[in-house]
């Protein structure tokens, strides 16, 4: 099978096995955890198998807890089978996103940075199998994680039985590239050191009992990342309206960065790839192309995540070049990475997108129109709530103009007016720093709204502040009359 | 004038002077700081002479910082004559509210954790003077606070200049009580070495260049700290149902517990009085009689906050037993005692009130009907987001049933789904964990909504379910329904 070399402790040979064999562990009502964090890093061999199992007429369900969001290969496959009675703590792809709004597939939408912590305070239930990819199984036991780390720490430590897919196509590189700590547990915990993104305080690989691993299943698909989408002109201009303000604030040093996934964070990150800035530092979630960029041209020079989740075509640079690259990149735990603790002392700024914000401040994350779970809430409140700068971006409107993302109020809070800081779209930024919400109002709309709104929005405030008034004036009646609009009449506009 | 025995710098004996005086210092559009956190330790004969300026026609207006609520000498003295411009970040007083909510006075609404820091990091301006109560000041300048913490070191480093109330009321057996310690800002910030309640890291006064002491002035004003009320049946109901829970949750040991300000809170404080629990710890924000009643019994070890809050009598009961009691409290600046970091290390149990309480889960702890200020989030945010077990506390009903406090959707979010484990009522106990948004409603409206209001709930959800469906079911134009329905008939019922 070939894996053998990558298997340190000879007596765990024998665990060798097949997928099919190894995917008979997992039995209905299960509560199962998986590696994987973005694309990356996710078990694939062996949710394809049990995914097979349940096509062949076996009826099992279970439930399914991972990093984050994770590859085709195991969400995809096992919700296609209707596979997940319950998921956490986020997802993006179209058929899981669809089981979890149908009620098909129940969904808790933690803090990603609380998930490992919950899961050993017993609030999730007891861990029976996890899944691990891995590359390679250390003398020890010990796990060397590949493209992530995620909760996996944890989960091992957790689960009863362990399920270690090495995959041929992570290489042996990736050893030592990770940083592997697990907090004590109250009362015994202590203060997590850092005071520096590239600390290292832990260990390369997952300590793991080998008498729990109990298969190991040779894997050889790839990671399935997402590709980026070309830079827009719209997150061109909230890149450079961010990357303006930031400078305005901070001058010629910026503190560390966390930086939210997808195209927009992406096109941050490419901004300050042209920009004057020198010696940047992200302590973030997932490492995306632009740090690869900003790494090539020696402007960043330490970069701390939990996801390496970089394109297709970023990921094969990041193999070509990765004795290079791993100089600069640390992979840790998303407890660590996204640890409260360690955002508020570092003073890091935190960018994160929004679907949707209000002329008070506050911002939706994650439900449609209130109702429609997109992603979750992913690690932005982790950082939201404790970064030194609190920075939430959306483009003004979507649906070519039907949709204003600036609202009266949204229709779902997942970040409040009592921790954002800055608001920018690709009109301006509202700096909201020590503002009341009432004036807050004026900044968001002169500054965030898109033209065609602000009169709505100010006739919007300039009623509710005369029939009702009070500290955050609202029209109970009329809150969330904007998208019912849009629904009756497919635009917000009147 | 007496005080020169509690100023052990001699030369600063010359800066002895009157409130009236002292009150010259302040003058029109600056940012003024005050100690103060709850009606304890804040200054008091120096803002009275501000006020009795404006009483005689001098126009004024100043932005106002304090640690939190304050006493009437202050808040309720300035807000009289319409002095404060601008207040942050909590109020309590008649005067201040009402200043608020009609926009005479703009309000922030922080994070108590958060405002010493964005004070230093340049986000809330520039403090021009701070007043702060004293017990004494040392040879180095250094100001022994009173009977609160709050913000004032900060504000002692922050400001341009510095005003000493030394109050003769205030025992000399406080030195030594507080603990301080202001944290570097990044990047030059350290690990807060805290594993346990009672340990100490800082020194018993805030340093004070005292340069910067530009007026001392004799206060024999006694801290109008508040009653408390008769602990009501809903109130005992509440707190033994947590209690219960906690039981059910921990088994015989605790870990440290935080408790909100007021009736509800001290209830629960005083239903461990009768409880089986020995050795109980508190790291918190405000410590009320009942923490005071469990020291007596020898059932609180160790009790850490940044003020010292009990009612009339159990101030005196305080300051009869302070040689004792002094060996169990510690007081801390409210950057620490409220710190992230903190809390979830030491796994703390966060308990808080909330005005109103929704079927998903989220609670609204500020704005009466989403719009008028009732108090402010205070510190509840920051051990809620960040404690080991976060649980918020309402009764199921307001005026006499009229008002369902648990509703389809609360009217303003202060603590989302995402963060709260538990919801108590004197109905019963929400346990939350672990659920999907769909099944924490069963759990709310059996166990936590009031029967009268069960099946207009249940109504609410099934049609949002068929209607709408989606992970949080949710009917737009009906969200606030209940809100307006009472408005309009005085009654949410239908």
């Amino acid at each position: 099978m070939g894996i053998e070399e990558r298997i340190f402790n000879k007596e765990l040979h024998s665990k060798i096995t097949t997928a099919e064999e190894a995917a008979k562990l997992i039995n209905d009502g299960m509560i199962v955890g998986t590696s994987g964090f973005t694309p990356c890093g996710y078990a694939k061999c062996v949710p394809m198998a049990i995914a097979e199992r349940i096509k062949n007429g076996e009826k099992m369900r279970f439930e399914l807890h991972t990093g984050a969001s994770v590859g085709v290969e195991l969400d995809e496959a096992l919700a296609e089978v209707n596979a997940i009675s319950k998921r956490l703590p986020y997802q993006t792809g179209k058929t899981i996103n669809k089981r979890l709004n149908d009620g098909d597939t129940m969904y808790l939408d933690i803090h990603l940075s609380q998930v490992a912590q919950q899961l050993r305070y017993g609030f999730l239930g007891k861990m029976d199998v996890c899944i691990v990819e891995a590359v390679c199984i250390m003398e020890d036991g010990g796990i060397v994680p590949s493209t992530s780390v995620g909760n996996t720490p944890t989960f091992i430590q957790e689960a009863e039985k362990v399920i270690v897919e090495v995959n041929t196509t992570q290489p042996m590189e990736l050893v030592g590239m990770s940083d592997i700590y697990i907090p004590k547990d109250p009362p015994a915990r202590h203060p997590l050191p850092f005071t520096d993104v590239s600390q290292r305080i832990g260990t390369p690989a997952m300590p793991c009992d080998p008498r729990k691993i109990a298969a190991i299943v040779p894997c050889d698909i790839t990671d399935k990342t997402r590709p980026l989408a070309p830079l827009d002109e719209t997150s061109k201009a909230m890149a450079a309206n961010l990357i303006d303000f930031l400078q305005y604030l901070y001058g010629d040093t910026l503190p560390p960065l966390q930086s939210g996934v997808g195209n927009v964070a992406n096109a941050v990150m490419a901004g300050l790839v042209e920009s004057k800035y020198e010696n940047l530092k992200c302590w973030t979630e997932v490492i995306q192309d632009a740090m690869l960029d900003l790494i090539d041209v020696g402007k960043l020079t330490a970069v701390s995540g939990t996801s390496l989740s970089p394109s297709p075509d970023g990921l094969k640079r990041f193999y070509a070049g990765i004795k290079d690259y791993r100089q600069k990149i640390i992979l840790r735990p998303q407890e660590i990475s996204n640890n409260p603790e360690i955002a508020r002392r570092l003073g890091v700024i935190a960018m994160n997108t929004a679907l949707e914000a209000d002329i008070y401040g506050n911002t939706n994350s994650t439900h449609m129109f209130g109702t429609r779970m997109v992603n979750g809430i992913g690690g932005s409140g982790d950082f939201s709530r404790n970064a030194g700068l609190t920075v939430m971006l959306t483009p003004s409107v979507a649906k070519g103009g039907a949709i204003s993302r600036i609202v009266p109020h949204v229709t779902h809070y997942d970040h409040t007016e009592h921790e954002i800081h800055v608001i920018v779209t690709e009109q301006g930024v509202a700096d909201l720093r020590g503002l009341d919400p009432r004036e807050k109002v004026a900044v968001m709309i002169e500054k965030c709204a898109h033209p065609d709104y602000k009169d709505m929005l100010w006739d919007y405030y300039n009623r509710a502040k005369r029939e009702v008034g009070g500290h955050i004036p609202m029209l109970l009646d009329e809150a969330y009359s904007w998208h019912v609009r849009f629904n009756e009449t497919g635009t917000m506009k009147i």
